[in-house]
């Protein structure tokens, strides 16, 4: 498995990129694969390969890998199962570095044939260290790279970052990049492992944890043949990077579904769990929460304790943050004196001056504002701010002069927020303060909690491996 | 408390509205007002009321109600808490029907004259049968009557629908408010309790219940007086139309603060749980739950069983449901026989044709598509569908595909989506597949099986209780 390894590299970072089935005609996969090169505006080659035409895409087409003089780094494949194996074979003689392997019908199918080809083609690429993304997949987009190499263009609207998405389902990573465009988190990576032939979790794992590009590593998983050897490989890395992790299976049906729809074991959840938090990895358990707990990782600082200042706009959503906190383990803390003297100083005698603290009566008051979160950034107790705002009418200026304010001002503990406005209102400010690191902003006051309480437990399962 | 529930027609219903501290000054709350009324486009007729000018937003403006010759049915009072017993008093002379009453500075201040003062204005009003929506409200919005008795003009973007929202924090409203923008959840009306005066959650639930224009109650609850008196007041009603509820208070800190907040009792959040659903109430655990399953009440049929087809353009998400729905109560049932030998014809020997059904293989066939969501509806196990497409681009036209089909084949039973694209792409289809009922959509699969499970959980409630 080693030059596997080696020519990790090189899949994710090509030069030139032949695409072996590209097409005119939209109703072909290979259409798509190469709209999403042109969309992801890869400045490297790219070589259609077609034995039915001289021209694709405005290129000059070959008719085989042969044909074509220069070398050839990766190859993306969509011709139907039964040419694979030539293709391979041409791809070995060819030299080239790497394979995305989109077509479908090999492990998956019911069909013991599929299997077999399974084997037939792994026995071409394997002596030669040929990594191989899929088959069965949609490919995989290097963001830093501008490579698209995947039958969705679409991806390529995502933003680069340093989240690497690593996911056994095509399903749930449109699903995850979708939601992604929406909550602005930002990727290095996006893989479809597919059938993995040959790049499995836990050679992604491996190339993933010395990749520069990425930050933090969210997984999708449904079941793998061999679980013991990721868990140790994750292990290995000791917390290197966040790994972060949802899988489904823990139904009877999906459990039997996912056996059925990966030609892989599944399992039951409960070891899949005790195993991954003492490799230090953590379980998400949804789509959202997975992709809300990356976006923490990475942008976020992680918190050293669990004492948490609730600071709101609003006492309601206050309220709701604290539930969530106490649920998952942090602590809504009492303040040092010399913090609550502080506040109290800002803030009228209303209710809620103590932890969370009600900032309303503030908010047309920018020094009252900034002096309060000064105060408890300042506190021994607090090892985290949640920050939750609502917008109103009356106060629509307020996230301006608070922006200069957290701006300026260098923070030395997290602030997880909840800055929310009807859509267009405050986006671009919100969008200014994520990507200056200021922040990390959700939706609602629970998925922010919540996204603290995953950091916390990080912290907590990375102490108890002593890593 | 019997003429309050008389007036309270009136109060969400007024011809005129007169706004006690009117401004033109945008940093006072009596501008914000003025602005709501006129976003909203209330057709009856406006009054501003301020000692100070002569004119407001354009309207001619009198001094004090007395001033004004004709009836005034509601009032919305934004002036300082000392001058609202005076107004009180001049609403009671005038006869006015209802007041909301946003200035702030009673029950929940620390001051004992807080609470002083709130007793002296409710014995000015009850005892003329005045209902009065807050005080320390943002207001009241009645979409069907296009009144907005808010600060916040901006509620007005929302659009006119079932779900009534009656909240106790005015952050949660917003929140709520922000959220169904994007969600797309349309309202009848957004209720800002406040502090209570003597609209309490029990009065608007029988308000409620006969209001034609609301077909689901969704409450945000903090912590109330009389705990049972509400219950018993829902529990009358036996269900008559859904009520559910997103409580906060189950963690020891946002107890306390939610005591101090709305100055009542908040309790032991155990004993809520058990009183609510004795009287039907469905209880859910975050603003984003309450908000869909409010959603799905509203548009969607309730299954009268515990059976649900998945039906999935991918495996990932379907298996995602799954799990998902068998941890909260639903089944993922087998197919009838006959339903099985029908998919099987629809679909290639890949996996997944039993129930998670993987329809990936269909996707470009819209025949085979409509004919297996038929058979599986025509199916005698299957009392709800889940259905779970992700665009790709080579799927981009599936969806009107599917519309036309959906939109002429009468459903018989519940369809719930998640049906997800890059922002902009889908979005026109969905909404229209939305408004005209088809279907009730989530925007990740977790979602909408959550909602699907709400509906089934609503339905065993009523059954335990024979309602």
């Amino acid at each position: 498995m080693k030059p596997i390894l080696t020519n990790m590299k090189a899949l994710f970072n090509p030069r030139s990129v032949a695409v072996i089935g590209a097409s005119d005609n939209s109703e072909k996969l290979g259409f798509h694969v190469m709209k999403s090169l042109n969309k992801g505006a890869f400045s490297g080659k790219v070589i259609p390969l077609n034995p039915g035409s001289p021209e694709i895409w405005g290129l000059k087409a070959y008719p085989f890998i042969n044909d074509y003089a220069d070398r050839i780094d990766l190859a993306i494949v969509v011709v139907p199962a039964k040419l694979v194996p030539g293709v391979f074979t041409e791809c070995v003689e060819k030299g080239v570095k790497g394979i995305v392997l989109i077509t479908a019908g090999f492990k998956e199918i019911d069909d013991p044939a599929g299997a077999k080809l399974h084997k037939r083609i792994a026995d071409i690429v394997n002596p030669a260290g040929i990594p191989v993304i899929g088959p069965n997949t949609f490919g995989m987009i290097n963001f830093h790279a501008n490579l698209n190499a995947s039958f969705t263009p679409e991806f390529s609207l995502l933003k680069k970052g340093n989240i690497a998405l690593v996911s056994q389902s095509g399903g749930i990573s449109h699903l995850l990049g979708f939601l992604a465009m929406r909550a602005d988190a930002r990727f290095s990576k996006i893989i479809g492992l597919g059938n993995r032939l040959n790049v499995d979790f836990a050679e992604i794992i491996d190339y993933l944890m010395n990749d520069s590009e990425t930050g933090v590593i969210m997984l999708y998983m449904e079941g793998i043949d061999n679980p013991m050897r990721f868990i140790e490989t994750v292990r290995n890395h000791r917390n290197k990077k966040p790994v972060i992790i949802y899988k489904t299976g823990s139904s009877e049906k999906s459990d039997q579904a996912a056996k059925s729809h990966t030609g892989s074991m599944a399992g039951k959840h409960e070891i899949y769990k005790g195993a991954f938090s003492q490799a230090g990895i953590l379980l998400l358990d949804s789509a959202e929460s997975l992709l809300d707990t990356a976006k923490a990782f990475a942008s976020s600082e992680i918190p050293e304790g669990p004492g948490v200042a609730v600071l709101s706009g609003q006492a309601g959503p206050g309220l709701a943050a604290c539930d969530v906190c106490e649920a998952r383990g942090l602590k809504i803390i009492n303040f040092e004196e010399r913090t609550q003297q502080s506040i109290n100083e800002f803030l009228p005698p209303l209710a809620l001056r103590t932890n969370p603290v009600d900032m309303g009566p503030a908010w047309y008051n920018a020094s009252a504002q900034s002096g309060i979160i000064r105060a408890v950034m300042n506190d021994n107790n607090v090892d985290a701010i949640l920050l939750l705002i609502m917008f109103a009418s009356a106060n629509a200026n307020l996230l301006r002069k608070l922006s200069e304010f957290l701006t300026e001002f260098k923070r030395s503990i997290p602030i997880i927020s909840c800055i929310l406005a009807p859509p267009g209102v405050w986006d671009d400010d919100i969008h200014r303060l994520e990507e200056s690191g200021v922040i990390v902003n959700y939706p609602t006051p629970e998925q922010a909690a919540r996204a603290m309480a995953a950091l916390w437990e990080y912290t907590k399962i990375k102490r108890k491996n002593n890593f």
